[in-house]
């Protein structure tokens, strides 16, 4: 008898009419003779409601109690997937992340789990029950309860995977998987059959927003072999998966694409050790996620340091950097936003050269301007005029012969 | 410093504007020296939104499920709550009923409280904290979540009051306190400043819809004093407290009119021992709920048994009585509704004969015909015909002389 654990995100559970759908699918998953944990998110626009809620009494609501409030939105998830699932006929018992016994640190809106005390689980496991928790949410071992931030819910789902040692973890979502690139901008993007957890790892960090990138950190960690599947199917997605020697042979997995970037470049900064450290002292300290840092070799002792962050972030940084370049000695600081990222990722580039040139050469062929680069080990990424950005990515897909049919 | 408990029902936190003026009172209750515990309901209206969401996906929601649920309106109102007041400057914690220590039976969707261990409640109330605890829920000591039923809200503040010890205990409605009579219907009725637990039951169970008759039931038991107040002024309310000797110069303390009652008359009931056991052990496993019940001397062998219902329970009636109505060889049903009940109330009766007299004096002056008679120590109820009702309430209430400026 395998152990499943699948987690319905917000889109699959939207509707009570979803809810049924999804209930159903829970079901004759047991019915198919296995043992079921299904994690579930806030329906669809929920969590933003309650957030507007807290905004209307307060202008900066506690994070404790923001836990507290947010943590409704997967209860009420649990409560009528497990109603659903019992009105078909199954036996469903929900679990908040309390009574699961998920146990985070005690940052509020963005914990950890430290720990899961899965006996509860395996209790009702073993009475024969689906068991129906609550994504997103823990408690602290003080008996608060917790919020685990962005992604949370997959973060629960391939957590309680892990402790369980579940035969499979199913992410369900309302796309078919991941693609070798986003299918709205390359209409011939394929479904990819099997990727690794480094180069989904490159792919969520690089936009393809299907799951969070800690997720996947967490699942590579703890080898949970999971697959992105569509709940609004009967699809077989996209498993996530060890890296294995034959995933090598495919040189580049897929392109994808992050729009709203915007380039900070700071001119002339003396050359000296320290410098760039301070830079990013200041800006770390305003909270700042910075993504793509390009330094390059200076020349008479001054250098060009450039870094991109979401277009977003640019209120934040404002007027911060003055007072830095001034005492640095640097000769001034040009922000440039309506640029868009564009990455290649493969773990097959490790032992394949060339690829970073038949990119440039592609992007050269269509008359697009590269204006950053920089590299990993599996992945190369480019920053263009973000209204280039949707050209680039097909040529990009072609020249790899990433389409349907290439 | 004085501990307070207040309880502020669905519609004193039906909006964030009013969330947000409860969120003052309790601190400014809190700055005029007192140590504050706020038990709160689930905002007007979400209970019943989180029903339809129920029946959306299952015709008969589990009730394990359903208490799941709808713990989550009076969780978001915790919350809100909280943050309102640290949005004011204060500092509060909020509980959900399992945090807050409350204990019940695992009767869900209408559990008993069987125990609080208010350990965690003391120890923020130590650390200078409001606390704020979700009214309505609890937990069963294997940790599952329940819900209290109807007026579960009133119940947990006068538990937490009573195992807390707490000089006052404040129930904050939409109504300035009980009064003599529905002011809707009697328009001079005026406000009781102090009535006995006893007199409060009979005017709750009467129809008067300020609290749940087991509230007040649990608050006489545990000798908890409590005021029912307006959260939307600053009215002193109805104080509600155990009965004292000067009470008793009340002769009559209010009038309660309960609408949509039906009267149900079995016909020349054969008078023996037993009878009357058969029809009400028919009508109880029926689950319908009986209120008064009549029966006369009997004549020749003969008698008519009467009781009332509420005018809903008569769909679940239906033929229910039927067979036995055969078996004991009466004569027949005659279901009647359009009847309403009045009751004149006051432990002040007990030492004063005549009030029976004075209330048939005053309906026969209204030519208002008495269908049915039913009395206990504190109280005497009559039915009459529906339609007559606001005529008999403002004439047995000028009888007594309860109005403003009597």
């Amino acid at each position: 008898m395998a152990l499943i654990v699948q987690k319905y995100g917000g889109t699959s559970v939207g509707t009570t009419e979803r809810i049924r759908a999804v209930a159903k699918r829970i079901l004759e998953t047991q019915q198919a003779g296995n043992r079921v944990v299904a994690v579930v998110s806030a329906m669809s626009g929920v969590t933003d409601a309650l957030i507007r809620l807290a905004r209307e009494v307060s202008p900066r609501p506690t994070e404790r109690e923001l836990d507290v409030l947010l943590a409704t939105g997967e209860q009420t998830t649990i409560a009528l997937t497990a109603m659903a699932i019992n009105a078909l006929g199954g036996v469903a018992i929900s679990l908040t992340g309390a009574q699961a016994g998920i146990v985070t640190d005690g940052i509020h809106t963005k914990a950890k789990i430290s720990n899961i005390e899965p006996t509860e689980i395996i209790r009702l496991l073993d009475e024969g029950k689906i068991v129906i928790v609550a994504g997103f949410q823990g408690k602290t071992s003080s008996g608060d309860i917790t919020t685990l931030g962005r992604g949370g819910s997959d973060l629960t789902a391939i957590a309680i995977a892990a402790v369980l040692q579940a035969d499979m973890c199913e992410i369900y979502t309302d796309v078919d998987g991941v693609f070798t690139c986003d299918p709205r901008i390359v209409p011939n993007a394929r479904k990819i059959e099997v990727i690794s957890y480094d180069e989904m790892l490159e792919m969520a960090s690089s936009g393809s927003k299907v799951m969070q990138s800690r997720s996947v950190e967490f699942a590579k960690k703890f080898h949970v072999e999971f697959v992105v599947r569509n709940s609004f199917n009967n699809k077989p997605g996209t498993l996530v998966t060890e890296e294995k020697p034959s995933m090598e042979e495919v040189v580049v997995r897929g392109i994808s694409v992050e729009r709203n970037q915007a380039k900070i470049t700071i001119q002339s900064v003396p050359d000296r050790p320290g410098i760039a450290a301070k830079i990013f002292r200041v800006i770390a300290a305003a909270h700042i996620i910075v993504d793509m840092i390009v330094q390059n070799v200076g020349i008479d002792g001054l250098t060009d340091i450039s870094f991109t962050v979401n277009r977003d972030e640019l209120e934040k940084l404002g007027h911060l950097l003055d007072p830095t370049v001034r005492e640095i000695g640097a000769k001034g600081v040009i922000i440039q936003s309506g640029v868009a990222k564009l990455s290649v990722v493969g773990i097959g580039m490790r032992s394949h050269s060339g690829v970073a040139a038949r990119l440039f050469d592609a992007l050269s062929k269509g008359g697009i301007n590269i204006q950053m680069i920089s590299t990993s080990e599996i992945k190369i990424a480019v920053i263009i005029d973000e209204e280039r950005i949707v050209e680039a990515a097909r040529l990009a897909h072609d020249a790899f012969g990433l389409g349907e049919g290439s």
